[in-house]
């Protein structure tokens, strides 16, 4: 089945302790879609300027997503500039220009409404409810957010929480969204404000899905030379999501598999700059590396 | 086979969000003999003083602990006194009196010196080499450490690393002892000086176990209400040299099964104080925990 996802394509300039690229292809629709398109048919929702390469345009065309709905825009792509100096799990964000995202507003063309599986990456909840207003009821719909929206638009993003399915998010956001510190509870409180299942990234430290009668959780590939984390957690989302709509199913062990699909296609993410390391990626390799991967905590 | 543990025995004053205890049994010795006593025969040696509670004594006994190794010494047990107010991962030390453990020098009963397994629980390293002097060459020894002797004693527990089996130690440790800062190099980096496993403990994102061709990660179990940490790393250990000795072999299936019974046995010692927990736990109850656990991390 096919996947929407509305969300940001950005240049980055990015620096961490393996180096700098400056104006590198970025965004978290970017790294969500090329992750999910090796698992099912994604289609993508956003805008960028008329900098936009084509070299990147082929990039995701080559990967076979669709790109009916991505808008060129008079201006610039959205930049952003981050560095991990300090510490690989956490971005310190040095600059943001929104150029081409100011006062863009999501249009889904008419033979996206019907996609039965959609993610609205993070952007302000007043855009993602924008976008849930336009897509099918029957859908699966997952959200993605930042404690940004979570301390300046809380309310809205309540909202949205009771119109998903499943929202994605990082430890902090958890805790600061449900209010409680411990992770489990914490997990266990964000399916009260809504959605049916919750999945807590939590960086090297692998992920957990909360949902009811449904507790699982994965430890991360182990990447012993983490390059550039940027991307790594929208690869995540993309590789979940792009499990799940390739599989046309959500359970219990769908759920597990994308989870484990997302963090193998995460693990290849962090491995180099931009999509330097995804962009080449076979599904060969990424199965190669789930088998790895399942040893790696295999029961005894 | 029988297991030989050589460590602290303390009285705690503990504050938690949960609450606050003073003078309530503790010590490394304590919380790993106790979580081992599950798997296998246990061994003690350690030192206490003239205050040692004679129900405290009779709860080691009643779990079936040896304690001839045990010097009971003129003065006042060992205190540790520390907080978990600001982080339940880390405990803030208020107040350390040593006490009996002062000039004590660990004398093994002669009948001990024969145990395949032995435990040298966290103790300034030049303590732990006199222990190791007194063991069989061909005993499985596992050590753990503090970040205490590797900043102020780190020759000492170098040479200890050359002579043991298995190093258990917490991210932190396991960085500052290997210089290295992703876990996963920081792990492997452990093999290069000596042992030929090395155990990560994660706190409540779980555990990793490091060997020649053996990477190992599981997820902590999910505790929803962690009243005081205090000995679940001290648990852990014994779970795992527990069941190792109660297995009386160490393959990778056998370390595996290890840590997650290490990791089960931590989940009860968490929720409460002191040994409160631990002390009327049954079998069956970690038989069942370990059930519910697998299937946390049951591959798809």
């Amino acid at each position: 089945m096919s996947l929407l996802v509305v969300g940001t394509l950005a240049y980055d300039t990015i620096e961490t302790p393996a180096g700098r690229v400056e104006e590198v292809l970025g965004g978290a629709a970017t790294y969500f879609s090329v992750a999910a398109s090796f698992f099912c048919d994604v289609r993508l929702v956003g805008v960028v300027g008329e900098d936009f390469r084509t070299e990147d345009r082929s990039l995701l065309e080559g990967r076979g997503i669709d790109l009916t709905g991505l808008l060129v825009a008079p201006g610039a792509s959205f930049r952003w500039s981050g560095s991990y100096l300090e510490d690989l799990n956490v971005a310190e964000t040095r600059a943001t220009h929104l150029n081409v995202l100011e006062g863009y507003e999501p249009r889904l063309p008419e033979e996206y409404r019907d996609a039965p599986f959609v993610f609205l990456a993070n952007a302000p909840p007043a855009l993602q409810a924008l976008v849930l207003d336009q897509v099918n009821k029957g859908a699966f719909v997952a959200a993605d957010t930042m404690n940004l929206w979570i301390d300046t638009a809380r309310e809205e993003l309540l909202e949205i929480l009771r119109r998903v399915d499943l929202l994605v998010c990082n430890d902090q956001e958890a805790v600061s969204i449900s209010g409680q510190d411990n992770l489990i509870r914490a997990g266990r409180a964000l399916l009260e404000l809504g959605p049916r299942y919750a999945i807590v990234k939590k960086g090297e430290h692998g992920a957990m899905l909360f949902g009811k009668d449904l507790d699982y959780a994965v430890p991360a590939y182990p990447v012993p030379e983490v390059v550039d984390p940027t991307g790594a957690g929208d690869s995540f989302a993309g590789g979940v999501m792009g499990s799940l709509a390739g599989a046309g199913a959500v359970t219990g062990n769908e759920l597990r598999r994308a989870i484990i699909r997302g963090s193998v296609v995460a693990s290849f993410t962090v491995e180099a700059f931009s999509l330097g390391r995804l962009a080449g990626l076979t599904r060969e390799e990424i199965d190669r590396r789930i088998e790895t991967f399942l040893s790696y905590f295999a029961q005894p």
